[in-house]
């Protein structure tokens, strides 16, 4: 089948969240001991959780983190403090657990599943050795101030990749969390929410790894430049990933599309995986009910960008690592708002006197 | 020993937190394979821990919520949309494993440790059982509206039974978060923040378990008249906590005091404990260094007092539920800040190329 056609498909296959679920969930926390929605936004999350899944005991146990890598043909304009060898040497480091994203991982009990989509350095040891899937499109996206990133024919291979994996991951997957390795990411990222949002380059582009203000507003520059040179159609995301996106981000977007079909809730990481999350809403503007956003990054952008999804994240810690490490550090507030949702007595139950008004 | 001797020996005996640990701990994180800084506050509060435990593998694996129950004469004053019974009720719930902050400590491992200070209802059954420890200063305090809270000698036994439920938790406890139960509590709480912040009453009354706008105001009025009838002197924390106190809130200072002397981190939770950490920074300013803020609540007043305390709190997730559950919530995070500072490869050992610039 060709790639557009299985994504097609599921993006047919995927239903809103079900409304009522989250009713039946809302009902019953107004009967567990505490006021009136005492716990806000958990318990926001605990109904969520049920209408994502149809369920009052959202199964959230078997964790993954996919991190999808891949290198940026743009990383010649400068746009990186880090070269792209780095893309290869981090994801080294994933498979010897060192990496921020294995640590937070480890504390989440999730398992870290790595897939090179279109990595430039030499991973085939990795590859055979299975600790990472080897899905290489190409050795890095092509240089998207001088042309497009991709053809759309990768686009969509990149994007069937994702549902792929999501597919094989789902027998052994109640929640997922996105994550991404890819020097030079931001800036694609920051194209996309450009042309996604209707804003200016310079309001979405940001610092990335750790560039400073001159080195910034470069960047912004370069942005806006592959916005000209590719005049992506807005309207037809595969179009925008293909002329300014990237291998990893098309996977990422994939993998989105392919948790809303099977149901399960995917916490979406920062910037980056933001971006693709913006792609999958695109695509389908259904499969936003199954995200949740996990933190606030410092990238200016990625305001920009979750209000364009609709949606307010757990977090906020100043975090810009990516990886899926933000994802990882908000996988407890999602077991804590089933727990909640599951464990707590009832007013009838603990046999608690309920509000006089 | 005079309760008020042990409070002024524990003082004296409070350290600020260790900088020249936070430096090393700097020092290690710069080392670790991600761009500088890219895990923003989470790398922040690594520091902290590291200064607060004189160690750059700080311990945090055994927790402890201390909730601090106690009643409130001024809820005749009908500023809660529960009646004081419920204070009795949740503490059974607690026993029971019922309520939030069993859920959410289970979950983080931490143990629940309920102490009757000053409950109205009779929790004799649950002394005799040992699963509350009973130090019942009186059934209740007075109302505030018309006179003191309680003596000044109660109020240092309150502060000395924080102390004592700190030195015999010790040497079981890591990491400590503090936690109550007292219908009617937040609002002696909104009259420690007036008096410690100098705010207007208006300002820092808001809506406890969830009394409507009409309440609100009427409650702010009785923060103010509690105020006027008792004129404490603001610079004096035990007039504050004598004059518009509350026996769990000054119990919940002096636990703090104890983790601060041990040097050990302590969590605190939303608006009333953040009252008690407010009494506790007044009694000894260095006690602030071992203090985690652990979320921002929808209390107004509670904004005010985190300013006054210097601190940001981890969290913002629209809670008001009190028992510490807002702390056990943030206590994943403790331990990943841990984790981050400890587990994580340096670019050396894992052979990452660094920041070019």
């Amino acid at each position: 089948m060709r790639p557009t056609l299985v994504v097609d498909e599921t993006i047919r296959s995927i239903t809103p969240a079900d409304q009522s679920w989250r009713a039946q969930a809302v009902q019953r926390i107004h009967t567990l001991t505490m006021p009136t929605w005492a716990l806000g936004r958990l318990l926001d999350l605990a109904a969520d959780l049920a209408a994502m899944t149809r369920s009052l005991a959202p199964p959230v146990e078997r964790r993954a983190v996919v991190v999808m890598a891949g290198d940026h043909g743009v990383v010649a304009e400068g746009v990186s403090a880090y070269p792209s060898e780095v893309t290869a040497q981090m994801i080294h480091n994933f498979t010897r657990g060192g990496a921020g994203i294995n640590v937070l991982a480890e504390q989440a009990r999730a398992r870290v599943v790595v897939v090179d989509v279109g990595v430039a350095g030499d991973l085939s040891d990795l590859a055979r050795s299975g600790a990472v899937q080897s899905r290489r499109i190409a050795p890095g996206t092509r240089n998207i101030a001088r042309g497009p990133a991709m053809t759309r024919e990768e686009a969509g291979r990149a994007l069937a990749i994702g549902l792929e994996v999501a597919a094989t991951q789902s027998p052994d997957t109640d929640l997922y969390a996105t994550g991404e390795m890819g020097i030079g990411n931001t800036t694609p990222s920051s194209a996309i929410v450009a042309l996604l949002c209707g804003a200016d380059p310079r309001e979405v582009t940001g610092c990335g790894t750790g560039i400073g203000e001159p080195a910034r507003a470069r960047k912004a520059e370069i942005v806006a430049r592959a916005i000209a040179v590719n005049h992506p159609n807005s309207a037809d995301p595969i179009d925008v990933l293909a002329k300014v996106g990237g291998y990893e981000i098309g996977a990422l977007a994939g993998l989105i599309l392919g948790a809303a079909a099977a149901r399960k809730p995917i916490l979406i990481d920062g910037f980056i995986s933001t971006a693709a999350a913006l792609l999958a809403q695109g695509l389908c503007p259904a499969a936003a009910d199954y995200m949740i956003a996990s933190h606030q990054s410092v990238e200016p952008g990625h305001r920009v960008a979750l209000a364009r999804l609709g949606k307010r994240p757990l977090l906020d810690l100043g975090l810009r690592l990516g990886e899926g490490t933000g994802a990882a550090l908000a996988m407890p507030l999602v077991e804590a708002a089933v727990r909640v949702l599951t464990r707590m007595a009832t007013f009838e139950e603990a046999g608690v006197t309920g509000d006089k008004t």
